[in-house]
């Protein structure tokens, strides 16, 4: 894993209307026309959030000059998945101890320890 | 989950001195003078690094004054799992069409068709 095309990556994700966008495109194609409405901004500014997102590869764009609809690419998407999976052992570990404790707090509460 | 909170934790992501930090955390706590040796970095290069990875809650670190060991704190991290997770059918369906194509290459090449 390419680790500078892992930080284009991030921060292209650190947005939440690029977010939203993915999170739109995970429905289908859709155009910048398209995706400007929803998100009250105009083609624009729609269209420099497209740009960042395209750079990270994240979305890639028809070649047709005048629709050019998006279309989402979900391999760097893979690649955030595969970085955060390799720390799952801590939050597994937190909620473990999570569990353990509510399940004291709850043994506790049924059966009163003598103070 | 907070979508500000997201883009927080993301762009604390986005450098791969950061994530180094963070994947020599993974092995235990640590000083800011133990992270300074291997990153050749400067005391208040890595602190300025540890100020965001505290801010976005990736790291916490010790009361002691002096040392402040710094230690990993997964939830964030958990965020992106989930995060990706939520395309995790995009990237299995580009894998699965990949397979069914390096298959069909495959048994071309076993079994030549008659042109």
């Amino acid at each position: 894993m390419d680790e500078d095309r892992l930080s284009v990556t991030f921060a292209a994700l650190a947005d939440p209307t690029r977010r939203a966008i993915l999170a739109r495109l995970s429905e289908g194609e859709a155009t910048v026309k398209e995706l400007s409405a929803p998100f009250a901004m105009s083609g624009p500014a729609i269209s420099k959030h497209l740009r960042v997102l395209e750079q990270a590869g994240l979305i890639s764009r028809g070649r047709e000059a005048q629709w050019r609809p998006c279309r989402l690419e979900p391999g760097p998407l893979r690649d955030v998945a595969a970085f955060a999976e390799r720390y799952r052992r801590f939050w597994d570990e937190s909620y473990a101890r999570l569990d353990a404790y509510l399940q004291f707090v709850q043994d506790d509460i049924e059966e009163p320890r003598d103070e």
